[in-house]
């Protein structure tokens, strides 16, 4: 296999950006990888959305993108494993990029969710769900995941308090970035006592629901010494899914994240402690507590208080989610590739006032459906 | 790069299978191609796959499939590139083979068209189509490529009994393969004198509707020599696309296989003489002739003359298509598979009445969009 590194990234505002058209918010967080990465053409691009058909009618989506760019004789697909989208797209361009069938790979997560009115918006949503043995009986993505939480809670015994303590958390960091679309500040009790969706999950439990886009431009590594950026190597990665659907968990609190961290972790000889930032997929405050148990982070049943007291928060013990992640930056949609940009501009110091102090390696991690493909 | 084969396929029937959900379709798809690989397990899956998220109310759908296999700790993620999606699944699970992160691949393509009203089903097809561009001025699928086939025989003076020359061809291989959909009989005047739908696309030179699956196990050649089949080896593939709509052709009969499918031959060091059989993708009967040219087995403008007097049917010249093809065989939603499939029974020589004598090496060519993506 050989050697992937990542040259350069671009990323577009987020947010309700009516005035742009999904293929265009493809085309500008392109542009900007390509010239942050100081190429021109690219051999392959892996596009991972997951709303295209439903929200746009468009699919044949990838091709769309490339050719509104004039990237005319490039290879083009769309990748799709729910919010999972962007990590597949992205694991998809590694393959490319070490078996050697291209050179210059492109990877971008574009999603957009505002255009339509909310009840088709969450029935969208719903198809990452089963359509046949849950959708029909009325499970929305919201209830599914307000069950996973309430057993964490009766479980561990989590306080309410201790779940909403990741949302300021994120909230915190959001502050320190300037393109995060929610900055206002935010406390326990917020979250707590904000709008109830699904018992016991409120409305500042859930993540946001945004449109944007980021990509990201791969190369092999003695290529990437030619690009203005310090490369930033791809040390280890794995993809893995334990079950589809949440009745078919063994125990409701545990993920394939348990099999594929472990996985990605041995692939770049490094572990837990080793890393300098987190970057987790946070739909749901519950989500960050239990990928970071299942990471190794801590131990099953302590990461509500690994979470507490602002352990995650600026200047705490472990910075994750250093944008604002998904409940206070950008819908997790297309959050799978901005986990991957935070991680990438963390090790290269862009970050500004969030910038975590000497970060030279971070774990990025994706997940799709209700806790089901983990990346 | 790794070398890497091909060792199992399996297919589905294929037709209005109202009895088969599109999971228990790629379930039967991918059993049938696990046995004859003799795995019984694999470490990815790739599922090329258009219309689950308009038709079905489906996405995350290679995990449902999976998951419904029992496949767990598997990644799996759809592929999805229109029409193409089979033959980009193809690629992306070449590439994991050939980087090495992956040992043995499942690569699948299922679709579920019959369910649905014939309305809803050409909408969802329209999905390949631009929907701002396209689809709103009220283009569909099929005018656009009667757009194409009206400039080819203007251009080269083609007859409307020559491109019914080619669903002619398409019909004798059927009624060889038991599995084919159409197998009745039919003629050049049945071709032309059919149901008028975009002029002067008839009834008849459009592909079928159909339901059905196809997958396929691919691993590195070293282990392939523990399959009990005689493994098929990939000597060469590319794709690429030089126009998305019709719009950015410089020529109405020219399409970027003209650019893929010389790679692709350059990589496996052969020529189209070298190849026993041609397995391309034939929505409409234009496809097949102006392919046919691109792809350099006969000049731009004579694929008239090279698919006339039964020069491309059983006992021609060239064998093409030999399962029955988009036109008789299966809807080429999943037939980017079918393709492949073909391929392979015919260097196994594993077809039966329809087996070409001594066929070793075959050429299988995936297209997606009107003419865009080429593979």
């Amino acid at each position: 296999m050989r050697d992937v590194a990542i040259v350069g990234v671009g990323q577009t505002r987020v947010g309700e950006l009516w005035e742009k058209s999904l293929r265009q918010l493809g085309y500008d967080a392109i542009d900007a990888a390509m010239k942050d990465a100081g190429v021109e053409k690219a051999d392959s691009l892996f596009v991972g959305n997951m709303l295209s058909g439903e929200l746009a009618g468009q699919e044949h989506l990838a091709t769309l993108i490339a050719d509104f760019m004039g990237m005319r004789g490039i290879e083009a697909a769309k990748i799709e494993a729910a919010c999972a989208s962007g990590a597949a797209a992205l694991r998809v361009g590694t393959m490319a990029v070490a078996s050697g069938m291209a050179d210059v790979v492109i990877v971008a997560g574009v999603e957009k969710m505002t255009d339509t009115l909310p009840p088709e918006t969450t029935a969208g949503l719903a198809l990452a769900a089963d359509q046949e043995y849950e959708v029909a009986e009325g499970a929305t993505f919201l209830a599914l995941n307000a069950m996973l939480m309430q057993r964490y809670m009766h479980e561990y015994g989590c306080t309410r308090e201790q779940l909403a303590e990741v949302a300021v958390a994120a909230r915190k960091w959001a502050q320190l970035n300037p393109d995060a679309f929610e900055r206002g500040d935010l406390t326990i009790e917020d979250v707590a006592k904000a709008r109830m969706i699904s018992d016991p999950l409120t409305k500042l439990d859930c993540c946001l629901v945004t449109d944007g886009g980021a990509a990201i431009v791969m190369t092999r590594a003695d290529r990437a010494k030619d690009c203005p950026k310090t490369p930033i190597h791809l040390l280890g990665a794995a993809m893995e899914h334990h079950h589809r659907n949440i009745s078919a968990m063994p125990e409701l609190t545990v993920t394939a994240t348990a099999k594929s961290g472990p996985r990605a972790f041995e692939m770049a000889g490094m572990k837990p402690a080793d890393m300098d930032t987190v970057q987790v997929y946070d739909a749901f405050t519950i989500n960050t507590i239990l990928f970071l148990e299942d990471l190794g982070f801590c131990a099953k049943g302590e990461g509500k208080d690994f979470v507490s007291g602002g352990r995650i928060a600026p200047g705490g013990e472990l910075p994750v989610n250093t944008n604002g992640g998904g409940l206070s930056c950008v819908h997790p949609g297309m959050y799978g590739l901005f986990v991957m940009a935070e991680a990438i501009r963390q090790a290269r110091g862009e970050c500004g006032d969030r910038q975590v102090k000497d970060a030279k390696v971070s774990l990025a991690h994706g997940n799709g459906g209700v806790l089901s493909s983990q990346v």
